[in-house]
């Protein structure tokens, strides 16, 4: 079999129906998003089966209990996914939206109207529900969507696209409106990273390693996702029970995902204070700590922090903390080692928390609130279909908006250029 | 040399300045930029000099008379640069504009700001000027700029910068605020293409080939910009003496250009009127035509169009003109050729301009006017860094706006996730 060309084909649906796609309107959308979502709790029974077998092989393959769980449906998750599809059909379409329209002096009339991007590429890991989420997202936005879960969730993945295709075209989307990539080989990765003049963006969901593969080896335009090494700085007036209580939120409400905090930095003028009790609390709820010096020194016996702690996400129940002299240090600090995802500051210096917001280079900036509040639901968009940590096109929780791109309509009477 | 290590050098030293730029006031900026200008005037003679070598060296290697023509500079050449930069100063600062700003029901503050990109690169060819216009637009939206020219303009280029560095230092920007990669092998460029770390954005500016290349081999995020295949379709209903001005102007007022038309489509039930008369005057004003089997029984004697010249770029006073049956056809034709920048309608039917403007996918969608008009200029930004063909982050003219990214800050009193 051609790889290469099985994947074309895929695409050339998916930018075909794309093209079909930007006419449909918002009630036609809509209609096709509740039609998936009851397709989906329907053939529950069908879904499980073919979960199950994924279960089974990754078993055999020794996945670690994690994963397995990542990979695991069931009723209740199934439930979930379809309220996630009924929930982005509640939602405003960004499409059709004039940004802004104005008029020249020679008459012309310019406006900014919100279209969609076209086929939008995402690869991802071994999760299924991503599959739901990613394609209920990009096709309310008016976009098509090939994806390529992972080898994992293969089974999973090929039933749930099945049952949610035939629902959405029974509603008048367009066939070829969801594409998956069946062969998990890498070569169809790579293939679908080199696609230009099919996919318009490409969104890796997915570890590091995903994210770093999709940016060295894509000549698509990518929106890179997900690293957070997220710092939380204690200055030297902050109300030391908010302190206490937004870095055990934010360290161990859900230490996995992406906008936990990593990293803990203390002024050294109330480290002797606050660490022992914090040390403590973080200790009984099963936090590992690591520190510097200084931290070392005023909670005896955790584990001296090495440079590559400063740099890594642990993703875990693991804490690296640091005793920082000024500000200007945990900005430093912040400078060097953070990712640009979630940085936050806890004070009750106005000085300091507008020079914290000002000088702080990342998607979101906290004062005296935690970092797990960066998230599509958190801020109000109704849906995330990722965090972007680079710059260009969407910083921060992407919404239905960041899947959609604009073009410029100009009414004219005869105008020419002088 | 290590030419990596070079390039190395010169991206952290644009990086080490962006972090001090972004706290730049914009009265310091602007008065940075009007030094410039002055400068760049005070120091007339020495750019003449460095250029006279360009050209010099030009001349031997057997540049063509036009590229000869695009890296001459002259003392109205360096006076429109100066102006160029004073333009700059005088428009709005985008950095610091709140986008938007919400209260959650937690009674979290969420704002959007926005914030300069960072660094940002741009590679180009012949034209010193590009030099000037880049760095200043760059600079006042508070990036710091990493500079790599053609080979051709490195004299002149070498001597631009340390004028214009000098200059805006003497006012408060930080050292390595503008950086010039003075090696112009083409490693040099693809390691530069590589920075992921230093470069926020990559902005290639020249032809096709260079585009391509950019895009072929970069991993740091980039704004495609400038191929244009543009058509102007001549509706059944159109108003012939209007679509013969609009045809001549797009076509013939500057057809180097990107937003140049390339390609003209007719209905078929006007081509026996329109095209005679419009042929012979674009004969008359030295454009080669070249024709669908239709037109070339309209007008005999004009060159049959091969399949090849419906996908080409001409940049020149040429035209390949398709007789279409319905206005579907003409879509349809856009829709395989076109490149995504520039496409007009001439017509007089509300129904057709309204489908026109909805089912075309440019970055530019006219009704009645002139392709000419893409420009950040005449849509009234004040500036243009280039003109965006893909759909992330910018589509269309791009002026300071677009050298811009935002941040989310939040005002918390203490909250955490539940």
């Amino acid at each position: 079999m051609d790889i290469r060309q099985y994947v074309v084909d895929k695409a050339k649906k998916a930018k075909t129906a794309g093209r079909q796609m930007a006419g449909i309107s918002t009630a036609v959308k809509n209609s096709a998003l509740y039609a998936m979502a009851d397709a989906l709790e329907a053939n529950a029974d069908k879904i499980l089966f073919a979960n199950e077998k994924d279960i089974e092989i990754g078993k055999k393959a020794g996945l670690s209990k994690a994963l397995l769980d990542r990979l695991l449906l069931n009723e209740g998750r199934i439930k979930d996914m379809a309220e996630g599809l009924r929930q982005v059909a509640s939602l405003a379409d960004p499409v059709g939206e004039i940004v802004r329209m104005w008029t020249r002096p020679n008459g012309l009339q310019i406006g900014q109207i919100r279209v969609p991007l076209g086929v939008v590429g995402i690869i991802y890991e071994a999760r299924p529900n991503v599959t739901v989420d990613a394609a209920g997202l990009c096709l309310k936005a008016g976009n098509t969507v090939l994806l390529r879960g992972g080898s994992e969730a293969i089974h999973s993945n090929i039933e749930i696209v099945n049952i949610i295709t035939e629902a959405a075209i029974g509603k008048g989307l367009p066939d070829g409106c969801i594409q998956l990539i069946e062969i998990t080989d890498r070569e169809a990765a790579n293939i679908m990273m080199r696609l230009n003049g099919y996919l318009d963006v490409l969104i890796p969901r997915g570890g590091a390693g995903l994210i770093r593969s999709v940016v060295e080896n894509a000549t698509v335009p990518v929106i890179e996702t997900g690293v957070g090494n997220c710092h939380v700085y204690v200055d030297s007036d902050a109300d030391l029970t908010m302190a206490e209580n937004i870095v055990i939120n934010a360290k161990t409400q859900r230490p996995a995902v992406c906008n936990a905090m990593e990293k803990l930095l203390v002024h050294e003028d109330i480290a002797d204070k606050f660490l022992p009790t914090i040390g403590e609390k973080l200790t009984a709820l099963g936090v590992e700590l690591r520190g510097c010096p200084r931290t070392c020194e005023i909670l005896p016996g955790i584990k001296p922090a090495l440079e590559e702690d400063w740099e890594r996400e642990y993703l875990d129940l693991v804490l690296a903390i640091k005793v920082v002299k000024t500000l200007d240090e945990a900005l430093e600090h912040i400078y060097i080692y953070g990712t640009k995802h979630s940085e936050a500051i806890i004070t009750n210096s106005y000085v300091n928390s507008r020079r914290f917001l000002k000088e702080v280079d990342a998607a979101a900036v906290y004062v005296n609130a935690s970092t797990r509040f960066t998230d599509g639901f958190e801020f109000g968009f109704g849906a995330e279909i990722g965090i972007s940590t680079q710059k260009l096109h969407a910083r921060g929780p992407m919404g239905l908006k960041e899947l959609t791109t604009t073009k410029y309509i100009i009414y004219g009477e005869g105008q020419i250029r002088g």
